[in-house]
Parts: C-alpha cells; sequence; structure tokens
C-alpha cells in the first residue's frame, strides 16, 4: 500500500454568506481546543447539565428535557420523528420546500401513515390549511418545517401548538435553520419537539443537533422505554408501547444517558458538547431578543442592496427567514459561474439551490456571527463586480449604498 | 425565566487512563481551530477525499468506500448494521461482553432473526466455535467485536472473513476500541465491513465514526440505495432491495454524499472531519507497526506493575488487548473509593465495569496519545498510593518499579 501524507488542516478564510454551514464564532472554535474527560466524570456531568440549562433558555422552553443529539442536525430530526412516531399511526407533514420533503423521506421508514398538507414552494401554510388538514387526516402527530432554507420562507407557528393540542395531535418543529436567529418560542407555540442545529444562526460546526420535549412528548416517548441488556439492573421496567425503531436515535435512551442515572448509551462527543455550550453562552450573552434583531438588520440591509441592483428576490417578504434571503438569477446570467467568481476572486461564498429552484435562485444567508454590517456590504460588493462582469446591468455602487442607507436609518 | 451565565469551558486536567475517551492528541484539539468551509467547496471536498484515503491506510484496506459516519462510534455500528442486514435476513453475533450484547440490541430493531454464539465474559470465540455456528444457524451475516472494553479481550480475527466467504456470509466487525492502537486488518481478515471511532487509540474526540466496506459489501448495500425526492433527478434509479430503515444511518445515502455525484445528505461535521483528518495523519506519520508496538509495550508494562502489586488480572493473557487491562479489585477494598481518590487526589481517571463485572474488576487504559511510559508510570504509582490507602498489602514501590523493569528490558 502506499502511504500518503498530508499536511496540516489550512482551509482559506472563506467568509461563508450561504445557507450554512456558515463560519464558527471564534470563542466557539477555540472552546473546542478543551482536551477530553471521561464521559461520567462529574466535571462532563456538570458541563451536560449546563448545557441543558442553556438550551432551554435558547428553545425559550421550560422543558426538563432538552439536551443534544450526537449528529448533523439531520440525525436530530430523524431522532425525533423515530421516536414520536411509532408503526401504524398518522403523521402529517407540512412540506412546502425540500425540507419538508426530507420530514417524509425520514419518516416513510418509520412505519408511519404519511398524511401531507402541500404548500408551493415560496409559501408557507395558513393556520386554516393546518386545521382543515388536521381535520381531514386526523394524524397522531403533525410535522413541520420553522425556516426551509430551500424556499427561504418560515413558517409561522403561532397557535399551531393550541391547534395541535385542540385535536389531540402530538407536534414537532424542525428549527435547525433559524435556532438562535429568529425567535423559537417553543412554549409560546405551544409545539412539544423542536430540533435544531448548531451550524447555522447558533454560530457553531455543523455535528451536534439541541432538541426539546415537552411534558407530555417525554410521557409519550419513556412508554416505548427500552434498557439495554449489558447495562439493565432488576429495578428497571421497559415499556408498554412499541419499541423505538433505532438505538442511536432513541430518545428515550438518549434521555436516560442525559438523566441523574446516566445509563450508558452512546459516549457523548466531547467536543461538539464544548461547541454546543459556548455557542449558547455567547447567544445568551448577546440576548436573545438583540440577536433576532440583529438579523432582522442584516436581512433588511441584504435585501435593500439586492433590489437596489435590479435584482428580484424569491418569495414573498411577509414570511421571509431573517437570515437567507432567495435572489432570482437574472436572464442571462449562469448562477453557477457567479458563484465560482464569488469563490475564487473574492473568497465569499453564497449558496446555490435545491430541485425547482436549482439554476433559478440563489441563496444568500447572513446568520449568527456573519449577520454583521461589514459582511453584508463586503457581500454586496462582491457581488456588484461580479455580475458587472457578468453584463447584468445596474448602477454601480448601488447595492452597497442601499444597505449602508438601511444600516444608517436604523 | 431567569438567565444563568456560565464560565469559559475549562476542564481540569485529568489523566484518562480508563477505557475511553481518553486525552486527545494536542494536534486533533488544535485542528478542529480552524473555520468552516461550505460543504460543497473543493477544499472541503478536497479534506473528504484526503480522508478517504488516510482511513484505507489506518483500516490496512485497498477499500474505495472508507469514510466517516457523523455520530459516535455507536451511529458506526448501527450504520453498519442496518444497512447490511434486511428484514427476515438471519444474523448471527458472537458475543462476549457488553458490546457483544449492544449488537443484540441495536440488530433486533433492523427486523432480522438474531442468532448468536455466546461465549463467557473474559474469553474469545474459536475458529472453530464460529464455523459450527455458521453451519448450525445458517446466518446471512456475522457481526462480531474485535477489542470488547466490557472484558478486555480481542477476538482475533484471522481466518474469520475466509470462513465467512467459504459459507456466503457476509461480516462486520467493530473496532471502535482497537482501531490505531491494534492491528485492524481489514484485508487480510477478509472481513467486509468494518467500523471504530476516534476516542480510543486514534487520539480524537467521541463523535465521529470511520468505517471501511468491501466491494462486495458495497454491492449489496447499493441494491437497496434510495435517492431523495428532494434532490432526484431523472438519471437516479433505486436498488431493487429493501430500502434501509434508517435515513441518516443509511451508508448507501452517506457514500452517495461522499461520492462524486455529491449527493446532498447530511451536513458534514466540519470540525469533526478536521479531527479525524488529523487523527489519522498522526497515526501514519508515527506508522502503524510502531504505534502497535508502543501500545503493546505499555501493556507489557502496566500488567507487569499490577502484577507486581499483587494484583491478579481478568481473563487470560493470550487475547488481552493491548490497550486496557482488566484488574480484579482486591478482596475487602472498595473500587468505586479507589477510582474517586485517584480523581480527586491524582487527577487520574481508570474505569469501572458493567453488567457482571461491575464491582468486581478496574479497566485500566492506556490508549492513543496516552499509551506511553511516563503515564503508565505515573498511573501505576498514583494506584499504589491509593492501595495502600485502602489496607491493601504489597511492597511499596513494586509496581512502578516492576513497570519500569519491562520498558528497560525492551
Amino acid at each position: 500500500m502506499t502511504q500518503t501524507f498530508y499536511g496540516q488542516i489550512n482551509p482559506p478564510a472563506r467568509l461563508l454568506m450561504g445557507p450554512g454551514p456558515v463560519n464558527a464564532h471564534p470563542r466557539v472554535l477555540r472552546a473546542m481546543a478543551a482536551d477530553m474527560l471521561g464521559q461520567f466524570d462529574p466535571e462532563m456531568t456538570g458541563y451536560m447539565n449546563q448545557t441543558m440549562d442553556l438550551y432551554r433558555q435558547v428553545f425559550m422552553t421550560e422543558n426538563r428535557w432538552t439536551f443534544l443529539v450526537d449528529g448533523t442536525a439531520r440525525a436530530g430530526i430523524e431522532a425525533s420523528l423515530v421516536s414520536l412516531v411509532e408503526p401504524g399511526m398518522t403523521l402529517l407533514i407540512v412540506r412546502a420546500g425540500r425540507f419538508g420533503l426530507l420530514l417524509s423521506e425520514i419518516a416513510q421508514r418509520s412505519g408511519a401513515e404519511i398524511t401531507t398538507l402541500d404548500i408551493p414552494w415560496g409559501e408557507v401554510a395558513t393556520l386554516e390549511q393546518i386545521e382543515d388538514a388536521i381535520l381531514t387526516h386526523r394524524p397522531h402527530v403533525l410535522a413541520c418545517i420553522h425556516g426551509d432554507t430551500s424556499t427561504t420562507m418560515a413558517q409561522p407557528l403561532d397557535g399551531v401548538g393550541a391547534l395541535c393540542r385542540k385535536y389531540d395531535v402530538l407536534s414537532y418543529v424542525d428549527t435547525t435553520a433559524t435556532l438562535g436567529g429568529m425567535e423559537v418560542a417553543t412554549d409560546r407555540w405551544g409545539v412539544d419537539v423542536v430540533s435544531g442545529g448548531l451550524q447555522k444562526c447558533m454560530g457553531g460546526p455543523p455535528g451536534s443537533a439541541p432538541v426539546t420535549i415537552s411534558d407530555r412528548a417525554t410521557e409519550h416517548i419513556f412508554a416505548r422505554r427500552h434498557v439495554e441488556a449489558g447495562i439493565r439492573s432488576s429495578d428497571m421496567r421497559d415499556g408498554t408501547r412499541a419499541r423505538i425503531p433505532s438505538n442511536y436515535l432513541d430518545l428515550a435512551m438518549i434521555m436516560d444517558y442525559w438523566s441523574e442515572r446516566r445509563l450508558n448509551h452512546h459516549t457523548e462527543a466531547t467536543s461538539m458538547l464544548y461547541a454546543a455550550r459556548e455557542a449558547a453562552c455567547i447567544v445568551l450573552e448577546e440576548g436573545l431578543q438583540a440577536r433576532f434583531a440583529r438579523h432582522a438588520r442584516a436581512s433588511r440591509a441584504m435585501c435593500a442592496g439586492l433590489r437596489a441592483m435590479g435584482l428580484d428576490l424569491f418569495g414573498g417578504d411577509e414570511c421571509r427567514m431573517t437570515n437567507v434571503t432567495g435572489v432570482c438569477i437574472p436572464r442571462g446570467v449562469d448562477g453557477e459561474k457567479v458563484r465560482a467568481r464569488m469563490r475564487e476572486d473574492f473568497e465569499i461564498e453564497i449558496g446555490s439551490a435545491f430541485g425547482p429552484l436549482q439554476g433559478r435562485i440563489w441563496r444568500i444567508g447572513a446568520m449568527g456571527y456573519n449577520a454583521e454590517k461589514s459582511k453584508v456590504l463586503l457581500t454586496l460588493g462582491a457581488l456588484e463586480a461580479v455580475l458587472r462582469g457578468e453584463g447584468h446591468a445596474f448602477a454601480a455602487g448601488a447595492g452597497v449604498d442601499a444597505a449602508l442607507a438601511t444600516y444608517r436609518k436604523e
């Protein structure tokens, strides 16, 4: 076998202004340089308990069960769905983009009957539509995406929890793309299980999925509890309902691991725990409301700048996510060439799109550490230069000036 | 809601001499301080390709499909089992400890018929026993653990692949506790799927699971391939066999993501990828054989030192893992009190045990960055002091001197 050596990790200093992952906050990167601890070391379990407390605040909830799933955001989604939904149950999925479709993909493997409320890409569901769909399908569980980055639209969720409780439906919301950037009001929404990720507005690396679970969902999930033969003791009893079909993504087992009993399950991903904890500290030190306002300001400036360059935005303003913006690629412009020029000449990444929007829109983000004036302005300035080179006609400087004006007005 | 602030991550400098996680190599911790890249950025996919190449060398294989599963070692086990084993298939599990039982726990949820070859804790299976069990149960897949840290025994695997191929059985081996510390000779063993972890002999943090897959297992897994609706294009076809029951842990989808097609699946956990890449670089720069020899030397010294202190070791010497040693807790000594004194007075962690061995043995590791003379000697010296305090009778200094003598002889 040939032995090959590679040099040190030395990524170019890219400014990541796509739909995520985005640049991590330097404090988060530094936190990951701390060394390991044993998984049941009191210092380690102390950090785990602090992390639970911090994410309660981030998720705006009093839920006791608020912790991390050790995988990327998708692991959090799958853990939530397979732990909530039993074979034979009916699941209603609100689908208004690629990530709504992903919920179907993941749930299809759970043995549930899947029904959907399909909304055109670029729109969101109304409360009335959701109520009608619940009445039509009589689901046991409702699942939806808060911010679907594929369309850059955010589903309003006030009232959804109450609606679900009225019809005795458990609810799940994915907030991967919004947690720490837009309001994720778990308790006010009244929803049962919410999961997120670190690599977008939380300003951390991908690889850890914070999850929060209401008491009534906890009861449902613990009714499916199973204790492993290798660690079972005589006082432990399994639940009475169908066992959760994954071991790694079994939220009952993960809760037992995060509980005072500390039942061995996976070995907590120490460095990612440090990252998640530090990311939450940064979010809460800034303050949730200040942070949401910072994202919203960056979004207004970005939108104003893009429009001043003669670009159309995708979707309506009313439900636009405040951390990523869909921009229609002008006729005659090669979207991928623009992205390559942005990356190669300016070291700035903007996003392409999925499925029906591929080749039609770019997705430009301003998330977490990057939801900030200078980065919005630098991105617009670079995009101006690239679009000038591609023959797109607009007044030079208009984008940057409009964004600057927006910031000055506020 | 009360807002609580916490200070910086500042773990005590513990010397982790248990069964893992152990201290990470400082270079691995530094590598994680590098900032994010977009997931399809050519620099990022370049790092992914390098990582595949590095782990081929670590797994001692030519397997094209050698990559990371984004979760802890347990995620790699579950991904391997649910991707290999279809509902209705027969799986034969060699169980000789807690992690053998874990394979059953994970596989029970796959819909397979599970048969077992049960070996007393502290022993390993012979080739004859494995062949007999294959003839009795006629399994489609055989699964076993290489080094089961619960018993500190390593299952010999030379000949197992040939045996499996003779009876047309696919094979899976978990090497979480041995990869990078004992020989994991994937191709020489002739086994099909091997998974590992970073947090033991690889000297990295938990949270990433390297996996390697033979061509014949790849063919079997791709026959279960499914492309998601949100990213499917007209040239893509699903496989003909039963879909893999997890989305996040679907190795076919993960391979499509790591392939040149880069089909969107999860977002690769960037920092953990950096850690996995750096850990493999360190392993290969030292050289696999030198590294295995370093672990074996540390093990011989540790065993000699422990025996010189009048302690009995658990299990036979012949199949003892060279990176973790089971030590019988002497009569009249409180094992947990000793562990607490080691931690509180010396900042050294040694491990407790699972199931039938709980309270009967300690597990003392010397793994990865910690498989090293000074750390073996410091651990033995500390254990001497603690055991003197507990009234265990032995000649003071005997443990350290015996270990030193072992190192000097070699």
